[in-house]
């Protein structure tokens, strides 16, 4: 058994990563990790999951390496960042959930998290990704620095079409929409049930910082591969889930209806978690992030629209899962040699 | 008073066109026309309205007209394309809120309205257009066909750029989000309340009629005046309500936030119903469509997007009010000379 | 014009109160009064409403009165207890809608409200009661209480029965269901959408300070009417509105469906907000509050259920609005002689 | 591997059975059951579920036996009542989710369900009822009617006081609240996502016919133990999950919050799906049916109320799982000698 601790463990990706701790069987839950909520047991902070009475939330400390094969950071940048220095050394491996080192260039890391100040030579150290598009590098990582949601669906979504194809990307623009739990437990007015209930709110109409990352991401691996990224992003009443819709303007052949789904199919052949599905296969259109819900599905769907000589490729996926806990679970599995579909075997609960 | 009758009573949009005239100090509900219906009274058919025992559906047939100076067709196109020419001759005004008379090209028309068969020469004689761009045509409108719900909405929000400033629009493209009121209650599996409750659905992806009509309404007006638009609609777990977010491609002076702003401030100035706002001037962002629940405004806001060298405009509204039976009033206002905002003083009920 | 001011303007009964007026035609808004608010304009506050750029919040002060015909306090129940004793003389009208002054009895009182000090003597001063009950009672009243949410749907429906028949009501089970609003604004975990989103949840499954107020109005009408009266309260994924199941065990004659429908009719016939309805007359079962949405209408139904030898009474009214703001502006027209409908014909916005 | 054949495919509790045979390590699907959806794949009817390629709707003939060692009947109860007499010889199991075969006396059957003729002499050979409640009755059973959703809810709620105590039970009183799921897939308007959505719905207000299979369950096992049981029920805005509030009058020593809470737990003490809670022992309040949301758990709570001298126990479960397709698994699992748990170890997926 891997014993694996969670820090950040009363947050939402926190309580989703038990989830699938409880549901795995080589992980094994030896650590809680907390601030404001120390002493806390697992029944006080998350009302669903199975009562656990060994288990309280304690104060992260360099010590709890002792306990720990790995450890996953489900905490905000800034505790990912004061974190992450003092555990490094000491755990064979360590998963960070949040944006502190996703993003390798400092300007660009400031520009998006002003407040996340992070120490000299560290972010380098990381692998950052989809596990899809990483290959075996996972399999040797100490450090794990993992997209945020919409990062992983617009990449994934992207993928076929910048780096498995011989197009030109000119441009892309993504418009997003999401549920309530991305935003996590603040308690905000806006948040509170009846104004985010009937919400279809514009929260970034004109830039998000997970298109920071696709951009990074991409540009790495064929420079110039995409002409410009703008993303827009909306709040929905969902609370799970999230649907980014990729407008891509490109240049090249074989951009028809057909070729382009042939393409993603081949394109993800391997890949257990990414679905390439027909927009009318089923009796309800996909994708659709209620049709993976609780999942660690991506479902991608590409089509051509004559209407502005542009490629619609939608992606869909639980934020909390494959956006989060469920990816960190596979990256683990990576890095530890166990199938890649170890523990994340659930089907979507749909409808619900 | 001004003698009012409904054809298509028992639908959503006919449902919403009595809620109002039963506010309306100067509108007499004189007629419901049905098919299926015919015989049952309003309270079988609308949960909510105040009982009027009088009321009763009947078949539309020509001696209504006798009845009536206005009649309004909340009916689906096929049967508004029936009863039109039935009607046109007999009544001082009839009002279509259907798409039969809204695109004039007969080719444009049967791309989007396949199954819609128009008499020759009968649309040419229809106002359309949203009121608030009309000008004095709605005073001697005998036949008038209001713009879809979206269709409303984008037009809003274009208008300013297309209409009112020195820019040129390159492209547009439109990604709608809507409520499940939009479809009507046509009894489908995917609108079922378990699958449509946690929806986030594709059900446009690439392209959607009301677009069609926006092309048109602003080819009339300044030639060539867009270059392209394309458009995605998506439905999302509310009922009521829609936001369409206008992605443009402009080229210009004066495309700064402030500039525009002011520009569509002082383009919608005189009209009572358009409410041009700053993203983040409440407690919540807006535009929000639930922010115009049950009213008749359209709350627009424009923004200018360094990524992708782009201007966002979003425009939300009730699809039923704004985007449909409170259009009807207003546009009915207008042609019988009674004051624009007369009967259509209700405030949005927030938060619902 | 009757001028009026609202404290707790920044809440959501405030921001309801504010809706009403807006749409009243004789009653003119003077002044909005807040804490943590002052300063903040209308359109900071309540995302819908019309902007006004007068109205700015200001603090209460003894001032205000001149400037006031009437102030309702949509406050907490401590702050209402704060207030009234300062404006109780100064003012020809003060309306509260919290519990503050609603339960005559000390002990009672302290019970529900242990935090809400009362001055000695007040409370006897203020007239209490649903206004369907009360007579001519309000034409004169200068301190005017209104009943809770629930107290008034639960009110409106066992009258009938206990100040209307021949029958002995032994004891009566409330089973309570309502959506988010009536909990306001309170950044409560449990209240933030993720969570609150899709709970059934027991907020208060053995007893409500609601309860409370019924019981006591009974008494005075009719000693010992009702045996005993319990309830359970629940929240739903509702903003608005409210069900309540009343659950009664009653003797005597005419205890069959027909009797008790009319019985019901007679007992409301002259009350143009209380709609007695048969459960299946529309096209989804009623009382259900969707079918009330933003109006002022109370929908009843009564039914025998020979299981258990009991009759079912249901009540579904908004709580923002018979619940709280339309009450009050009931209640005012009834004080300042206007018709009680003024202001308040706005038709249920269903569905939403 | 043990293999299952499920009829009724295409409905939710069909889909439902899928996913958890898909997860289970010991069942094999070898058999998808139809009538209207013959033909049709998986794929196309469950837009979640991992594609299967070899999977297609057949009809359900004698034949089937072969390729099954069990079938689940997921159908309505006619069809359940026409296939059982055709299978229950040719297979060593056969469950039936429907209500076909759950109500021995014919009378109260007829009551009940008047459409669903039955086989004289078939319903007396079915084992009925919860699984935690069965004993080893399963083990041997070759035909197996599982309670309904709210009947398996009321009847673990109640199991401890009527069977467990030495209380007597006079009288209960159920009020079901519940999501749209519950009532399948049936197109009638009043359950389209418009109206459904923000419904309180009173379907029930007099009568449930769940609550006919729970008075007899008891009666059966202690004659009279209950006085009287009646039952409302009411349609809430979740898409699953029910919430049965269970009043319950009743007399004898321990009747307080401690020793009532104590009871319950030492009945359940052994059964894993059972979990007794506190009421107030997380941050939302519990038993809700989203903190269950997908798992096969029922959650208990109960309370003495003071007010109205009665017992408040409150069930809430996930009716598609341990109200149908779970609690068959569950069966299975005693029914083949597998541990109970084999296959259900999801945990629930909170928040959704």
């Amino acid at each position: 058994m891997i014993r694996i601790g969670v820090a950040g463990a009363s947050g939402l990706a926190g309580g989703e990563l038990i989830r699938l701790i409880m549901q795995h069987p080589e992980l094994e839950l030896t650590f809680l990790g907390g601030s404001r909520t120390v002493g806390r047991r697992l029944v006080d902070l998350h009302p669903g999951l199975r009562h656990d009475p060994g288990l309280v939330v304690e104060p992260v400390t360099p010590r709890l390496a002792e306990r720990c094969d790995v450890m996953v950071l489900a905490t905000p940048a800034e505790v990912s960042a004061a974190l992450a220095p003092v555990l490094a050394e000491r755990l064979p491996c360590l998963v960070d959930l949040s944006g502190a080192f996703r993003i390798t260039c400092s300007d660009v890391h400031k520009r998006w998290y002003p407040s996340v100040d992070r120490p000299d030579g560290l972010v380098e150290r990381f692998t950052y990704g989809v596990p899809e598009l990483l290959g075996d590098e996972l399999a040797e990582a100490r450090l794990i620095s993992l997209p945020g949601c919409y990062a992983t669906a617009i990449t994934l979504a992207l993928a076929p079409l910048v780096l498995g194809s011989g197009l030109r990307v000119d441009s892309v623009l993504v418009d997003g929409k999401s549920g309530s739990s991305g935003g996590g437990l603040r308690p905000r007015t806006a948040d509170l049930h009846p104004y985010r209930s009937g919400a279809i709110t514009p929260y970034a109409p004109t830039g998000h910082r997970h298109a920071a990352e696709v951009g990074q991401f991409f540009a790495r691996r064929r420079a110039g591969s995409i002409g410009s990224l703008a993303m827009s992003a909306y709040g929905v009443s969902n609370v799970r889930g999230l649907l980014a819709s990729c407008y891509v303007q490109a240049r090249g052949d074989q951009l028809d209806d057909r070729s382009l789904h042939r393409a993603y199919l081949r394109f993800y052949r391997q890949q257990p978690f990414v679905r390439v599905r027909r927009h009318a296969e089923t009796l309800i259109p996909v994708p659709d992030p209620q049709a993976v819900l609780g999942s660690n599905f991506c479902d991608l769907a590409v089509m051509r629209d004559d209407e502005g000589d542009r490629v619609v490729v939608l992606a869909a996926l639980d934020n909390l899962v494959k956006g989060a806990a469920g990816q960190a679970v596979q990256a683990i599995n990576r890095r530890f040699g166990l199938p890649e579909e170890c523990g994340l075997g659930m089907q979507p609960v749909v409808p619900a």
